[in-house]
């Protein structure tokens, strides 16, 4: 075993260590930067720094610092790509699409375990949790509240986050019976109007 | 410090124990018995032999085995007390009157604080998600939905359960903005519609 300058150096060389080995050593630093700093103001300069690497190997291994993020949290989904193509079809649908999609996704069991771990994680850590919060208001809730295009939107989609983790926990960890055993279309048509409602049906006039 | 032998001779002669280092000793073999057996399978006698007292202590401290699981996991309401308040009402504004209870109740931080100890719980540990279910079944979901009537209370029950847990993850452990400071009658406005589709409205067939 080297020691970390060895690392370091063979790392800055570019030779020895091959491609999954930076891109492992970039994940470990975007996860440590990120729960140190919180999403917003970890930088991808700081994460290339941590990491011993050239910060354009970021860009080429991952894209953006959104993606980056997901790899990093291992984020299953990356809902800055799945909630746009939902909200941009046609209204009067919207919430029979997300449940379709959602549920689908879900059934997937390395996509609600690792979901799970999510959750259990930002249960357990405020650094994690507000990680979340950032990541989601950054570069979920952001975008997809000017699709919606309401004054109300991120708190509509709020709404909706708190349905679909909700039903994480509800479906595949403490798994109630008989939703846990339902198909998912049963699900995603129990689920369907409740989400139409959050995204673009009545809601209160906030702060009432 | 004495040893668990001396420990033990004392609580079961019933000398030199108060009353709150009885309740403790309850209370945490609860806890082990709960967790190895689950729910279901785990008695008031076994618990009252790891225990070391008496069998009618336990009934004297708590009353029944479903109000020690709620001491035991430190649940900070009771559910099965909550519940059927509710359900009894006009079924018209049940919806309203559920969400209104409960926005209620989790706005004390003491409870919210509980309940997302209980979310992290479940998550990591399989056998805490366990507990809950049989837990939840038996006594909420199962007395509940007899007062619900209907043939898939059990399914509408779980529906419920998984927005209110997801309203505890949004609304206080991951904290969204808006959601987490919105004030608590907008945020019982937004979800009661739900919580009253899932108990009395319509719903699809299931199995479809």
């Amino acid at each position: 075993m080297s020691n970390g300058h060895e690392v370091e150096q063979v790392r800055r060389s570019g030779r020895r260590v091959g491609a999954s080995g930076t891109r492992e050593a970039i994940l470990i630093a975007a996860g440590r930067q990120f729960a140190q700093h919180g999403y917003d103001r970890a930088s991808l300069r700081g994460i290339a720094a941590e990491a011993g690497v050239d910060q354009k190997l970021i860009a080429h291994f991952f894209g953006s610092k959104q993606q980056l993020f997901v790899a990093a949290i291992e984020l299953p989904v990356n809902p800055a790509v799945l909630l746009p193509t939902v909200l941009k079809g046609d209204r009067s649908s919207i919430g029979v699409r997300l449940a379709a999609i959602l549920v689908t996704v879900l059934e997937q069991p390395e996509i609600h375990q690792r979901l799970t771990g999510v959750v259990r994680a930002a249960a357990s850590e405020p650094e994690v949790a507000r990680m979340m919060r950032e990541f989601l208001t950054r570069e979920v809730f952001a975008p997809a509240a000017e699709l919606l295009g309401s004054e109300d939107a991120q708190f509509r989609l709020n709404l909706v986050g708190s349905q679909i983790v909700g039903l994480v926990m509800a479906r595949y960890v403490v798994a109630l019976e008989p939703l846990a055993s339902m198909p998912p279309e049963a699900v995603a048509e129990a689920i369907a109007p409740t989400l139409q409602r959050y995204l673009v049906g009545p809601l209160p006039q906030t702060g009432k």
